[in-house]
């Protein structure tokens, strides 16, 4: 079981999500948060009428882009599909394309019905 | 020493931060997002008024549900309490209760005085 | 290769992220949170504008202060230093400083052009 961070285009969300879904997880969290690379400044990608412009000030002006952190869950057989199908939608080639962590996870616990480990996540 | 990352309903995290401090673990960090579930689309239950209505635009309407996602270090004895107390909380027996994961954390560190390891989080 | 998680005050998320640029890690992910440490209310501190007003009310007024936690990924041998780096920016000695957590990384892949690993952060 590992969990899959990608940080992507918000314009990216909706089809990544149909894709997660049509390979059988429709389940996800999604964050907005923002994000920098190795290169810097991403002029004319800011988005100025994001609602945390709190945070964005902060960050330093047009410094910062808005992105979107997704996480999901998945058994340990399906990570590579995952990562490839997150990869096939988000590549542009371009800078900003985001980046995607594997990250180990111990356990799942579904509240509702207790389930738990895999049957927790399928 | 364990993350415990859970998902849950935002009307929930009040009475679950009431039991984390009653246990002995006042310390937790909550954040705004996104979720769905196995089950996507849950009417009724998305919340209009919810400031990020960009985010939930992008995530398509009706089928993303805000939630809360609340993070805890705790050491490994008491993982198993935890997770039993936030679904003591937070079981409502319906669909949309959230999710627990437990994830590996290598270290904590207290800003403030140094204080490393397990003297970090208690 | 580990992610470091840092819970910092608002105000400091300049100078820190001035001081990763300088070692060398210009990128990182920075999320609005809301977060408590173990000393419970803080008066004086929160801040009545923030944007997120809805989750600072479900946690309770006055007892959970806005936070930002940065996310960064990095080489196993940089961990002590990126931790340091932080702490020296984010330590005012006062209650609130908060904390960094070191998560194990399982792999990254930058979306644009594939690379994996170490590459895909550096």
């Amino acid at each position: 079981m590992k969990e899959i961070l990608a940080i992507i285009r918000p314009n990216k969300i909706s089809k990544t999500k149909d894709v997660l879904d049509a390979l059988g997880y429709p389940a996800m969290t999604a964050i907005g948060v923002f994000g920098r690379g190795k290169q810097k400044a991403i002029l004319g990608e800011v988005n100025l009428k994001n609602s945390d412009s709190k945070l964005r000030e902060e960050c330093g002006d047009m410094e910062y882009v808005p992105k979107r952190l997704i996480s999901l869950v998945v058994p340990d057989e399906d990570v590579q599909l995952i990562v490839e199908a997150i990869m096939k939608v988000n590549c542009t080639g371009k800078i900003g394309d985001g980046k995607i962590f594997i990250c180990p996870i111990i356990d799942s616990v579904r509240v509702r019905n207790k389930d738990q480990g895999i049957e927790a996540i399928l």
